[in-house]
């Protein structure tokens, strides 16, 4: 088990999700932990629903960045190389599907575990679990699609 | 056509998505237009993914909280009265799906049109789509759950 954190690799990322660099943004870090990745993350009050309730959208672009990051560390790891080496792996999202079990307390962090469902050439379909007071409050589903660079950095 | 944006006469509202209360939120505003439901939404800079590109997780929060509304809207005209008389209706997001058809340019307002799909009892279903520079970039669809007001507002 690593406590490395993925998104610490990657400079200038200004991700709404996921960028160290985004003030603004979520800023989620994800670790491996065997086969799966692991995000544990503390809403802000004004991250909100209703009173208490974790926003259902927040919900969702956790699901999602976290679940990106699991196909790419994922690719990397069938190329039996570090994240760090070139070529750089992109992925984007092809499709979310979120549901929603329970409502999500906020009195604390929440914890997403997803791993790779099915992975081919061009994309991995990642689930992503997420939990609060260790009880599942949500199950998604991503496609992930892989990319080129050009995608991420048009002329 | 209607201008009037629903999210105006909910007041106390801090949804990260809708709540006009929430200065750190997305402050959605919904109108009606024919059988859709209209959102025209500005992102800011850090919405970002990547350079000039919207957000995948903002984009889903948009069509959660757009939709989620727009079965609101249709449950109490289904019901012949204004969403200011009593009761209140309540709808929460069941699932979330969302297809990614491209990326989402952010040099301008992106909008939302969304409509009833499937009416029931105890759930909506909606679908949604957003555009940008009137080109559809991301299809949704929202099951939406009638739940009680004792779910928003826990004793």
């Amino acid at each position: 088990m690593s406590q490395r954190f993925f998104q610490d690799d990657l400079k200038g990322n200004y991700c709404f999700g996921c960028g160290s660099d985004n003030e603004h943004g979520l800023q989620i870090k994800s670790y491996l932990s065997g086969d799966e990745l692991v995000c544990k993350w503390q809403p802000k009050e004004y991250h909100t629903a209703a009173p208490g309730i974790l926003y259902g959208g927040i919900i969702a672009s956790l699901i999602d960045c976290h679940s990106v990051w699991t196909a790419v560390v994922a690719a990397y790891r069938a190329e039996g190389r570090d994240i760090k080496t070139d070529p750089p792996i992109f992925y984007v999202t092809g499709s979310l599907n979120v549901k929603y079990l329970r409502p999500t307390p906020m009195n604390g962090p929440v914890v997403l575990r997803a791993r790779v469902k099915e992975m081919k050439e061009k994309s991995t379909v990642v689930v992503c679990s997420l939990f609060a007071n260790e009880q599942e409050c949500a199950q998604g589903e991503v496609v992930a699609v892989r990319i080129s660079e050009s995608w991420i950095k048009p002329e």
